[in-house]
This record gives C-alpha cells, structure tokens and sequence, in this order.
C-alpha cells in the first residue's frame, strides 16, 4: 500500500496532467486537419504521426517537471523503470477511430506511487470531455463531480443490471485472448450491449451513463486511468484477466462500472 | 420520379432546416441540463419530455413557415397526409442514449417533395456536428463537403471491406425483425464491427469514416435524411427490407456507405 500523498501535492500532479492533456488535445485537433501520416505496426495495431508527436511532447514535458519520475507510455522505452512515481501515457487511445475520423478517441495520462494509481485523466478533444481523479478527491468531468451509482439525473432509477445498456471493446480483442465465446454469450443474453471500444467506453462508465464496460486483451497503458476514474466515482473496477506472454507486454481483461451491474457481469468472463 | 426544384427553394428549404435543427438542440441541451421526465411508451422504447418539446416546436414552426407542407412525427398525428412536401422529423433520434448520458443522439429534419428525400439535415447537439445535404448539391458537415467513398483525409489508401470499420445498431433491433443470424455471422466473419446505434452511426458512414452501417428494425422517420445524405455524398443506399406490419407501422432494414462495402455486406442481409 502506498503512503498517503499530502493533498496539495495531489492536487498539484492533477494540475500539471489536466494541463498536459489540455496542450495534447490541442496538438490532435490541429493536426486532425493539417494532416499526418499513417502505418501498421509489427503487432498489426496502427500508429500515427500524431501519437508519436504527441507521446514525445507529453515525455519532454513531465521530464522537464518531474526528471526523477519514471514515464511508462505505448510507442517508446520506458524512462526511470526503478522510480516511485510513474507517468503512464496514451498519447491517443483509439488510433484506429481517430485515423478514420471516429471522433470517440482520447488521450490517457495516469500517474502512479509505487504501483498504486494516485491521478488519472482520460481527455477527448474532440467531444470536449475532460475525465480527471486524484486518489480521496473524487472524479470529476469538465470540472462536475461524477457518481458512477447513479444513473444519468434525470432518470434516477433503482439499478438493474439488464436495463442498463453495456458496453464492449471489438470481438477481435475478445477473440485475441480466448473470450470470444463469453463475449457472443453476452450479446445474445443482453438486449443493450454496445461496441464502443477504447477509452470511450471507459469513460461512458465512469460518468454512468452505461451500466459497465468489459475490456479485454488491452495493455497497462489502456488502463492505467480507469482504475482510479471509476473507483473515485463509487464504482467498482475488476480485473478478470492478467495474461503474461513471454517477451512480449501483458495484456489485461477488466469490467468495471456500476458494482451491481459488474457483478452481474462477472460470471460470464470467469 | 419528383420534378426538378428550383435551386433557389431548395436551398431556402435547407436554411430553414438547418435553422430549425439549430434551435432543437438548443432545447435539448439546455433541458439536458435542467431536467426532466422519461417513461416508456406502449412498444417499450422510451420517451422523454424533451422529444415531446422538441417535436411540439419543430411542428409549431414548420406550420407557420410552410402551412400548405405535411409533417410526419414520431410522438404526434401526421398533419396534410395529401401534401407534395412532407416533413420527416424525429425530435430525439436515440432517446435512449440521451436519457442516460450517451452523447451519441440527433435530431432528424428531412424534407421529400412527391416521395423523394430533397432536403436531409442530421444534427447531434452534444458533438457539435451538423450534417445536412440538398438534392444535387452535395452533402456537408458544419460546411464542409463531405465524400463517402474517400477515406478520411489522410488515409488515402483504396477500399478494402474488411478494413473498413463496419457499424451496426443494437443486436434487439435484428431480432424483432429475424435477423439476428445475419447479426450474428457479420460480427464474426468481420474483424472490425462496432454497434453504434442511431444516428450516429448513420453520420459516420455519411462522412466516410466507416465502411458502411447497417440499420434494421427501424421506422421512416429514423431513415428519412439518411438516403439524401448517403447519395449526395457519393455512398449507396440499399433498402434491403420493408417489414409491413398491419395497424403498425412499417420497419425498414437498411444498407448504407461505400458502394464496395455495401455490395460486401448484402448477401449476408439477403
């Protein structure tokens, strides 16, 4: 367990990440229209320039803030493995939406103290959402705090499990990891299962507008806010997968959201 | 076939629907914010006292502007069942969504003369996206011309069907109307299918950032902008069923994106 962090310097990391993603936004929105390039990466995942861009500016920018705290992010080496505090960084979680113009991506900034997350921020820049938790203070959406166990305000409804609509990531992640079978079992059980992959459907989790999100067949960097955004909001967040492949990253399985809801879920990815 | 109309109409047409759709989502994020009631009506979809606002203002202003025009609604009679100008409205395409926080709703304005969409506006108010087209003028979003068969701008590689992103709506809709075994082989047989429902996954086949949606089990005002919207954009639109239903309303079952996608995708929905 880590030590508790005085608040002002939680406070402080929060500043300093919600501004990082703030100057990354608005790198992805100006170069969405001027333009990028492009390509496959060995493992068949796209990369842009624009990750790339946005990565080596988000790791020049806590380097020169913080030089003694390790950065952890998707497209380059890891900075200071060995330190307490650790960036974990997805400069645009959802590549493959923000290359084809699918709006419903997001950069990803969590900070870690020793293995513990203690700040989390998931923006999108182009929905003008900004999702951000500190460990003790609450999550919060441009600035509103947010309750995962509520329904949206309006309809404040007791929670039930299947008039909740779900959320899931692509069946390719599901079919990477040996889910398939559970993911077409809840499709077909389930009358509002959604597909909205990558942080999005995190995100429309933490908020509570769906019930939960299952995720699978994604890597530390993926989850690195979620955590931390869903449990600050009174959510519960499971990791039901941790599968070590050698020489090559951990892939992860999650469900997280309402607890009601996660627990209806978890027998199906057990 | 409809004769041609004077250019000068059609577009004071398309101004005021894209005036009117302006002033909906106006109410409707306003209200999103002040609240209020949800219920669901006889066929168990839900309804909100925003629809009902919204297509009260929406039939209030196009019967002062155009008193001679028909007007078709989700929640209300239809008024002039006899008129050459029908107007297709649906306040809150996606009210689901909407009640629960889901930012993925719009409101749908179409305008047909003789039977043929000739003005089609999509707007999704929490995005700030407004599609809109006009019959021989092209289609555009927030004035930009939109292209369904390039690629977003800077992918410009050829049509591939299976690396497109294929969108269908929720599995429920493909079973009340049979098709839920066609559902069920295109999410396997395609790596990269999402559930996006509504209108939203209309507008992202309509600006070419996916390959192609397919829509079933759903009814004439949540089709009416579409078909002027996909065509005027250079895409292809398949009607692939019409359910006639008798003392119901007729369900259609749609196709519609980049011509090489949907002729890929029929045979699965014949």
């Amino acid at each position: 367990m880590s030590p508790r962090l005085p608040k002002a310097l939680l406070k402080k990391f929060l500043a300093q990440a919600l501004s990082l993603s703030k100057k990354a936004g608005q790198i992805i929105l100006k170069r969405r229209i001027s333009g990028y390039g492009v390509r496959r990466k060995s493992d068949r995942s796209f990369v842009t320039d624009v990750d790339l861009e946005v990565e080596r500016f988000l790791r020049a920018q806590i380097g020169k803030l913080f030089p003694a705290h390790g950065i952890i992010g998707e497209e380059f080496p890891s900075v200071n493995p060995g330190a307490d505090f650790q960036w974990l960084i997805d400069p645009i979680d959802g590549t493959l939406s923000f290359s084809r113009g699918v709006p419903l991506y997001g950069t990803i900034i969590a900070l870690h103290h020793l293995g513990r997350p203690v700040v989390a921020v998931v923006d999108h820049p182009a929905l003008n959402l900004r999702y951000s938790a500190a460990l003790g203070h609450g999550t919060y959406c441009n600035g509103m705090p947010q309750f995962v166990k509520a329904q949206s305000l309006p309809v404040k409804t007791s929670v039930k499990p299947r008039e909740e609509i779900i959320v899931m990531g692509d069946r390719a992640q599901f079919v990477g990891v040996g889910k398939e079978a559970a993911f077409d079992a809840l499709l077909r059980e389930h009358p509002r299962v959604r597909i909205y992959p990558d942080c999005f459907g995190h995100t429309l989790a933490v908020s509570g507008a769906v019930g939960a999100m299952v995720d699978f067949g994604i890597h530390s960097w993926d989850i690195a806010a979620t955590r931390l955004l869903i449990e600050e909001a009174g959510g519960k967040y499971v990791c039901a997968q941790t599968l070590k492949r050698p020489g090559k990253e951990t892939l992860y399985g999650i469900i997280f959201g309402k607890p009601k809801v996660v627990d209806w879920l978890l027998p199906f990815f057990k």
